[in-house]
């Protein structure tokens, strides 16, 4: 026992003698912003009104509009030192009428829950219809070849690894399927592709998520099917490999339209050329409501704002939030605050995305080099009662992504991970499956740091 | 920096040094269970059935019976070692009819939602009418007098504190209001109490919960009023004090039946008198399907000794799932267990319950000595990348507690708590609100370490 005692002692030393600059006082301040957020915050209300008022909110659709202007408007009320609107042309890409499909096996027809894939070509009113060929890899694909598969429809249905304890990596593991399916598909033939929904459940909700073309390849129809339907379709399969799959999907993209980021900030008191930015996006698929999906990021990243306006609190370093447009099917938002601030010179210091949904906080993790990652990693004990286990090197988020080049610590706040994939880009991404302390919870955390980093730098 | 350097290559040795014993076996097993469990686990089916195929199932109940046949049953049928029923007298509360409630206001009839608190005595059907006073601790009840009191509805309308960051303190701080306001409120001469729900969101559901009569004190009828009614209750009363509050229920307590727990257990191999328990407790409130409270801990806590044999794993300790009844209104079934351990002189060296909802694992906190939480501390690298943050000093859970007496290790899991006071002990304490993965993810950290307490004891 000796060895351990020595040991925590020693370890007790090591902390005392690097938190010098931290201590009882910004305890204090930090417990400020958590009462203030959890008796008096506006973000639960936002994300009631951006959910339930607005809903689903896809780059240059009528709701995005609606976003933008509620969003512009709620920061403009609050008073910050500015606050704008950043133009920016995104995709227009619309769904159409409701999806339909079914297969056809024995002399039944069994209908099936799809949707289009974003940024998919549609079918034509008449459909797709074809046999199905079942894979779950690109490497599959490649030995069946085209005589498998010219004129079938491919169906992907590798699913989302359950054994991957961190849900972000089994989607990382399965997405190909769905980004790159359809162009993968194409290069041997095949009329369209189904892809099993990118979904940690069985049910009947199937996800849509952005998808790409490669050049010189034909653009053929994507869809998602439920994780409860690819299964079905997968056991039919098993007896009868001629089943006839039918789709109808109307979607297309029109031309690019003109939207915006919208951003606001507090002017720092010392250091007021070192930006730190927070921010989520404000565009969100037509399925759900968008709540997780980044209504939750948006109402947090304004919560940061709200809360030093609210407490009187001043920063020494500039505070900026930004709800960017069209992360969703195009990135225009994030490439473009990233190329105006290269072009004005900005001296951003931090970015923090908050994107991987309302829940309970557990850690946030840093693009930032290593003595920034020390630097950060003081600050542990500070949050560590409100829910942040750690701060670790690892990732931002794909808003802030462009900023990387111009030498910025990007930082992603990393929030419980076990639920998301169950509702991510579907219909049951709604308003109620978020918890309101939860958000709150993040919230507070999320201002915790960037109050953190506008007092001490990085 | 150097000092930093120097201070974590120390922790580096230190951590290495002292975990000696641990290592890359012990990592590949504890990920073989958790494989086991999110792949061919059994926990999220038995939930389903247990909420929805039996629901509610308060002791003495038709529900309580078959959850105990159920889980013998799955039990019995997985063959292990030993399984038993323990037989155990309950209380028998019954609700009778739904419950109603109005307050009287300006020649208005308000409806309001309650629910009679467990254990209370009912109204009669001709309902208890009365003044309203409005207090929110038993210091302002003995201000007030009998004076003001006799004859009137005491209305406990002190909020859950949304300022504790883990909600069981907030709960903790609230529910003598709920436990012991009727019988507060009756020694000055109340003729009702109406309590507003243990609950950390605002909404229409009630929260039931079991209160107690004191010995020598009038027996009251006690209710739990929604939060949502009760900002409206209380809001009324400040525009007119003399409203007319009336609420009817027709629950009553039967004489005791008897009932059991339900005990499983795989013999250990090196010390098999050497006993480890895990348990969760049978009984559940009858207005919800106690999904959650704690329908979540009994899964889990025969999950346990699922992948035990799944995986063919015999313990060098005895392990034994415990699911305990009455824990809700009574606690005779955790007081039985430890009075018959007494009796037959068992030595347990360990009791996890897994009692605060079927949601993200968080922490481990025991009552153990400093000597038993520091060897418990080395195992948390082994459990971090599953989600537990550490192990903690701390307690245990309920049903467990009466074992303390015979110097055994309590263990409480401590999954995320944010999200439980939403539904506790309400209507929407249901299925749907567990997460399945969440759910496993905590029956594997229990099973991990079940099996590290069986492999190395305390």
């Amino acid at each position: 026992m000796n060895k351990v005692k020595f040991g925590i002692a020693f370890v007790a030393l090591f902390l005392f003698g690097s938190n010098r600059s931290f201590g009882q006082n910004d305890s204090l301040q930090i417990r400020s912003l958590f009462n203030q957020i959890f008796t008096a915050g506006k973000c639960y209300a936002r994300l009631d009104y951006l959910s339930n008022a607005i809903g689903g909110r896809l780059s240059g659709s009528p709701e995005a509009e609606k976003a933008v202007m509620y969003t512009f408007n709620e920061l403009k009320a609050e008073g910050f030192d500015t606050v704008w609107l950043q133009e920016v042309m995104v995709p227009h890409w619309v769904r159409g009428i409701k999806e339909k499909a079914w297969f056809e096996s024995n002399k039944r027809k069994v209908e099936v829950n799809i949707c289009a894939l974003g940024n998919s070509v549609g079918t034509g009113k008449a459909g797709v219809k074809a046999e199905v060929v079942e894979v779950h890899n690109f490497k599959e694909l490649e030995l069946l070849g085209t005589e498998k598969i010219k004129g079938k429809i491919v169906f992907f249905n590798r699913p989302m690894n359950p054994l991957f304890i961190r849900t972000f990596e089994a989607y990382g593991d399965a997405v190909n399927q769905r980004g790159s399916g359809a162009a993968e598909a194409a290069k041997y033939g095949a009329i369209g592709v189904v892809v099993r929904s990118m979904a940690s459940n069985i049910d009947k909700y199937p996800h849509t998520g952005a998808m790409a073309y490669q050049n010189g390849v034909d653009k053929i129809p994507a869809c998602a099917i439920s994780t409860y339907d690819a299964e079905l379709l997968s056991a039919e399969l098993k007896s009868n490999s001629k089943l006839l799959f039918s789709f109808t999907q109307t979607c297309e993209m029109l031309p690019d339209v003109k939207s915006y980021n919208v951003i606001a900030q507090i002017n720092g008191s010392e250091k007021p050329d070192e930006i730190i930015v927070v921010g989520g996006h404000l565009d969100a698929w037509d399925n759900g409501d968008g709540a997780h999906d980044d209504g939750s990021g948006c109402v947090q990243s304004m919560e940061v704002l709200h809360t030093f306006k609210a407490l009187g609190i001043r920063p020494k370093r500039t505070i900026r939030c930004v709800l960017f447009m069209n992360e969703e099917n195009g990135l225009r938002g994030g490439l473009e605050y990233a190329r105006v601030a290269a072009e004005k010179k900005e001296k951003h210091i931090a970015a923090i995305e908050t994107d991987a949904g309302g829940f309970t906080p557990r850690n946030f993790s840093t693009s930032a080099d290593s003595a920034s990652l020390l630097h950060m990693k003081q600050w542990e004990y500070l949050l560590k009662p409100y829910g942040i286990e750690e701060i670790v090197s690892g990732g931002g988020g794909a808003d802030i992504g462009p900023l990387k080049k111009q030498n910025v610590a990007l930082i992603g706040f990393g929030p419980d991970s076990q639920r998301y994939f169950d509702i991510h880009h579907s219909g049951e991404d709604t308003f109620d499956k978020v918890s309101k302390r939860e958000l709150q919870l993040g919230a507070a955390n999320i201002t915790a740091l960037v109050w953190l980093i506008s007092e001490y730098g990085l």
